[in-house]
């Protein structure tokens, strides 16, 4: 196949079968982000390049498409614009742009395709959707435990059933720096070893804490708070400093909030850091049994919208990586759905273009022939390969006495049945 | 508002009413395709620099937005990659990816964006939805009988009703100028300047003619023939020539086809011409009652797929312009529809929670107080500007009683429902 044919390097196209299964999983998520009271946001594919100046750092700045100045400036080879890489950018921008004219606080869900010129890996794609759900303009715990809430039901309404919120600070996580005396500039690296405790075994931690040079003793205590199973051990150091008791208030707050969710889904998890070193506040991951890594996450960002170019409004969001949880689905998934009816034409067109609107104006996702093959079993192929339910057959002989053979494709049943009634009747045999 | 504020030139953001009303309008549509058995098609925003080359016009060339080469190559100032132009390409470029892979005849929709470094003007804009619908394969006229019949009821879905479907032939537009004896080098002229019928007087069409070096009294039959009540005269003329005969009788195949539409919707109109040269058989355009221009139009175009870097195979389809009829319809929108629920929030904040995701299991769309105020009005405020139909307040009196104050928005009526009944009543006094 000639490269030129090919959809370009780490997109996709996405044909029948997959964008279906797609369309329904965003309608589903977007449903349950309505009913929480949060307003769908579409901005443009791309934004001015200067909206994105200084705002990300350079490992991300690096992966932007960016697009050439037209007409007499494109000699110049200049870009002025560039692909959106993510929603909160364009985020924080339509909350400097529309300011008070949005409703306060500003409860907003995006769904859709950002761009990044990554290097494409399986699984990792220059475009692919992000599914973010935000809250700009409230500090309310009652926001963080909302957009928790909103997340867990788009989870369930995605068909993902076996997981679990794990819950944590970044206010508790300095607090038990504080309380072990590690200093502030040492934090964001030990914090950033603690993190792997999902991937490294603890040993491997503590040395890697050690290497980056922490007190050995230190360590392991640290790695052995917040690896052990009862969180009694982190809360008894929290509760040693200021900002540690503030950071487990916080998290005391989110599982009051939430206690309504089935037990068990939302957990204290002490050794949850969250790569991003925005969050200010709550933060949350949820892993799933079948699934890698995790597969939502979030946490308060009080800070971001007004280091993006936005006003100065505390945040809170989350964001469901809705990519994942599909590729992980389409493995299992059967082929959609096919055609409701297929009609065969082998003479009185009229007759069956007449048919085929009865038929779809009942509900009824009904093709036509639309081939060159006057032979029967040449159509039969045809419906089967749109995996048609039900084939009607309007041939010299049914044309003759004036009625349709109804064939079965499950069951291979016929039966005659008069024109004038053919498309009642397969409605009411497919209900 | 600094200019990095707002969306790049000729772009929109879409915030909750637009969103919910492009939606709602894209899924109607969509709806309607799916029933005739097409499928949908999402390529990538962007293709390869050489999927466009020499495909498109210097015209739509210097529209297409380019992609800088990323990394080291960016210096280069050079393009490798444009945002999709229209869904055509894509549509020819797929055929050829996909090939045998794709049902035959391949009948896909596409509803989505496309990007053209237009000049900005009212109602024009650099990303807009295009609504496409093509079949790939077929050379029956019933093929082109259902892109005219799912075009027409995908208008009849976005709530437009009052309009005509315009119906001509390319073949039989070449024969009516072989019946008058015009150059084949001079027919494409004399067609252009025919297409201005719906905006020109007869007269200055005549004129126009004239000045193009048609012989006046021609230039007065061939305007008098095509504008004439009775297509009589224009079907006496075609049958002069072979092709005239050919192309009436594609007409009639496709009016025959189409009978089952109400009456006088499809109507052969022989001086509507379409102004794109690529068609190459029967082509029609949508005219409506209140809607300027026309709101959709379509036709066979048999040699464009190959053209275009396909294989070469007979292709038919229509467009239904969705951006203006939206336009149109947004001048007479009403607000959408606001929350279900408000809840007020005067302490008892757990219980608030549980009683929002009750609301929200029974399908309402539900809001809680994010704010910091612990005024009942400030609440209410919040409550009226969210549009909220019902506001439940749980204050310290409510909470003593174990009751909800339950308020109609609408009518002001407030009653007192125990806690544990508040979401039932809510749900079945809102059904």
């Amino acid at each position: 196949m000639a490269k030129a044919a090919e959809p370009p390097s780490g997109t996709r196209d996405f044909l029948a079968d997959d964008m279906r299964r797609r369309k329904a999983a965003f309608d589903a998520v977007a449903g349950v982000f309505e009913h929480y009271g949060f307003d769908p946001l579409e901005t443009p594919a791309f934004e001015r390049l200067e909206v994105f100046a200084g705002k990300l750092g350079d490992e991300a700045s690096a992966l932007i498409f960016k697009i050439l100045k037209r007409g007499v400036h494109e000699a110049t080879g200049e870009a002025d614009l560039a692909l959106r890489y993510d929603h909160t950018v364009p985020l924080a921008r339509v909350v400097g742009t529309y300011g008070s004219r949005l409703p306060s606080p500003y409860k907003r869900y995006a769904i859709g395709p950002v761009w990044r010129a990554d290097r494409p890996a399986k699984g990792r794609f220059r475009e692919f959707t992000q599914c973010d759900i935000d809250t700009v303009g409230s500090s309310s715990p009652m926001a963080d435990a909302e957009i928790l809430w909103a997340v867990h039901d788009g989870l369930i309404a995605l068909g993902v059933d076996d997981f679990r919120v794990l819950v944590n600070s970044r206010q508790a996580l300095h607090g038990l720096l504080e309380a072990y005396g590690i200093a502030e500039d040492q934090g964001t690296a030990v914090l950033g070893t603690l993190d792997k405790l999902d991937k490294l075994a603890a040993e491997d931690v503590v040395a890697e804490l050690a290497d980056r040079g922490l007190d050995r003793r230190t360590a392991q205590d640290l790695v052995g708070d917040v690896t052990a199973a009862d969180t009694d051990r982190v809360r008894k150091q929290l509760d040693t400093t200021e900002r540690g008791r503030a950071g487990l208030a916080e998290i005391d707050r989110v599982l009051e909030l939430t206690s309504g969710l089935p037990e068990g889904r939302v957990v204290f998890t002490p050794s949850m850091v969250r790569g991003l070193d925005y969050y200010t506040g709550p933060i949350f991951e949820v892993i799933a049994e079948g699934y890698p890594g995790s597969i939502a996450s979030g946490g308060r960002y009080d800070g971001l919208v007004a280091k993006l170019g936005g006003p100065d409004l505390p945040a809170c969001g989350g964001s469901i990586g809705i990519e994942r949880i599909l590729a992980i689905q389409a493995a299992d998934a059967e082929a959609g759905s096919g055609l409701d009816v297929a009609l065969t034409v082998l003479g009185a067109e009229d007759t069956m273009m007449r048919m085929a609107a009865d038929l779809r104006a009942r509900g009824l996702r009904t093709g036509v022939y639309l081939g060159t093959s006057g032979k029967l079993g040449k159509q039969l192929k045809w419906a089967n390969d749109n995996r048609a339910r039900t084939v009607l057959i309007h041939g010299p002989e049914e044309q003759a006495e004036g009625v349709v053979t109804v064939r079965d494709m499950v069951s291979g049943a016929q039966s005659a049945v008069p024109v004038a009634e053919v498309a009642e009747h397969v409605r009411s045999s497919s209900a």
